[in-house]
């Protein structure tokens, strides 16, 4: 067949995880941990298992999970979306956001994304026929110039995508980042995907700059979020999103056809968790700045430069100091001849991006933290 | 927003599982089983959760599942499939029905199905820009007229969606309808996507009329299957599709960003069960069959006139000596005041399908079904 998506090759978490399969090495490319899930919520999935919750959830998701997600927001947020009308469970955040950009965007629409940016989102707009528009952020600080959007949105404009904590970058938008996005919009009609994968691993003082805080951005917003990071089960695949009744009737069109429903055990079995033990995401934070510093800290007396990170489970490092190569010659050297795998920062960028960054996960048990630090201090 | 689905509702089934459930009546709407899947299978799920088994799976889908995909094909069809390039592992069957659609269909590609259909072919046809031609089959047999076929097919024809054992009518394709499809699209360029979901429930002495058997179609094929219905658990949203490497490929692409991959414990716990117990469905017709037969049987005393079904877990009934209401009214008031939820059969056609038939899911306990029969006998 002809290729709707020529362009496109397998992504470079699955590329790099191979690869460090194949030489051994320690593996801090793609984002997952390398410890388990909660006790608790292992047992709830067995229990509904058990207890024969094993046919088809409510397209929506089951009525357990959506009130218990609606519960939280409320109590994170101040904002307490409808569970029935606003909330949606998909397959992982991944069916979240394509579902998003599926049924907002049509053939010829703008949508507006700030690199470097996750992976699938440009290949949703392309699906859809739209055209990404990509304002390329500079490290260290990835700080958006709002005058630059500005200018960058046209009548054309039917979407921004927006992520923060920001998966690859691990730098975090401030409040008035959302509502310098919210004036410069405010009387157009453009809608804000924003990614919130990371909403509990977010080390800012001012803490997460999630959309759903503002009342009227959050209007126009589908917020998405992920049960993989927050609970350590990337492997689960639920995820969600919320959205005002008239946008998410629109997504949800889409998800009906697409997965129709998600895995029921699994679903009860994290509203159980929601329910029962807030005190696991009240903790995420002070677990994974503990690895994040750790991970710094090891590294200090090596000759990479680790950036500031402020947010989810990744830290970038700059290799000037060591290697010539380009970004991605320099994650295969690196996985190949010091056995340890990172993801090269410029595949998540249109523009050219010639900085010496690649991002480390740390979402990794103490030794394996420590393993990967010596070798890079060997550099 | 403006919608981009704007004729679209929610699922029938979605519609009267909710109308069944407010009435408080015997639910033979939706097709789900009110028993249980096996012991064993939901035993290895829970074992693989204790084993931290929860991590993400490889995009593709686990090696021992597809493995056990692949060997069990074999088996059954006389075909092996590569497990590395021609399977791939999506959230039930419906996302693999989606990803194809979405793969192989541009803007103005006309795709031909034949009504009655299940109802997610279109709306994922009408997303991908395509235009649905729907050729009408008509009760009792359903059996599609192969001359008429060939007069739709053009220049345009992209795709063919097929569907043996076939929902919602429960009739089935014999190998001469696929040698009849094959020797009309042989020297074009089309594509054929075959949902065969139920697959292990199929009564008829021939057997299931795979386009896996067909060694020139199946070059050209997606075979869609699913674990939901073969194993009584259809709340797992776990199938597969197997196609050549090269249109694998494609339907890759699109499966990377739209749900990236399915959740891990579950492959594992479905490759235990398809290699440890090749029993459960070689065991299936017979098992299905009997429910099939009581339902029928019970029904003989009644005023409805019940349609030989030969696959699937459906069955066809037609209620003209009892009402003169169109089927959605029909299964409105049914449901209301009779207490058992049915299927309208129109709701799957695009032309009008002033037919007075209904249709009832047996994928129940036999007390479920014994007291079905026992109200309708009442009509
Ligand atoms: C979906 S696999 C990639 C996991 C991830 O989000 C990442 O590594 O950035
Ligand atoms: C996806 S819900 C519908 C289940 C089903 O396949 C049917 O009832 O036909």
């Amino acid at each position: 067949p002809e290729s709707k998506l020529p362009a496109l090759g397998t992504t470079i978490f699955t590329q790099m995880s191979a690869l460090a399969h194949k030489h051994n090495a320690i593996n801090l490319s793609q984002g997952f941990p390398d410890f388990d899930g909660p006790q608790y919520l292992r047992d709830r999935l067995a229990y509904h298992v058990s207890q024969g919750a094993n046919q088809y959830a409510p397209m929506t998701g089951t009525a357990q999970l959506r009130e218990a997600i609606a519960a939280k927001t409320e109590q994170i947020y101040g904002y307490a979306p409808d569970a029935n009308t606003d909330i949606t469970i998909t397959a992982g955040a991944t069916e979240s956001l394509y579902i998003a950009i599926t049924a907002l965007v049509s053939k010829g629409d703008e949508v507006i994304a700030f690199d470097p940016s996750y992976d699938c989102y440009a290949p949703a707009v392309e699906l859809a026929g739209g055209v990404m528009k990509r304002i390329q952020l500079q490290p260290p600080e990835f700080k958006v110039n709002w005058a630059e959007f500005a200018d960058q949105v046209t009548d054309r404009t039917k979407l921004v995508i927006i992520n923060t904590p920001h998966n690859p970058s691990a730098t975090v938008w401030s409040h008035s980042d959302v509502e310098q996005l919210w004036q410069i919009i405010a009387d157009k009609h453009i809608f804000v995907l924003s990614d919130e994968v990371y909403e509990h691993i977010c080390f800012a003082p001012e803490g997460h700059a999630s959309v759903l805080r503002h009342p009227e951005l959050r209007q126009r917003a589908i917020a998405v979020s992920s049960f993989g990071k927050t609970y350590h089960m990337t492997g689960w695949r639920v995820g969600y999103c919320i959205a005002p009744a008239i946008i998410s009737a629109e997504l949800r069109k889409v998800h009906q056809y697409l997965t129709f429903s998600i895995t029921t055990p699994v679903q009860l079995a994290l509203a159980d968790m929601l329910r029962e033990a807030p005190e696991h995401w009240q903790e995420l934070p002070a677990f994974y700045q503990a690895k994040r510093d750790r991970l710094a800290q090891g590294l200090e007396n090596s000759r990479l430069k680790v950036l500031p990170g402020q947010g989810t489970y990744f830290l970038l490092v700059d290799y000037s100091d060591v290697s010539d190569l380009d970004d991605v010659a320099f994650c295969h050297w690196l996985t190949e001849h010091v056995g340890v795998a990172a993801i090269p920062m410029s595949v998540f960028c249109a523009a050219p991006f010639p900085h010496k960054l690649v991002r480390l996960c740390f979402a990794k048990q103490e030794a394996t933290l420590d393993a990967a630090a010596e070798r890079l201090c060997q550099l």
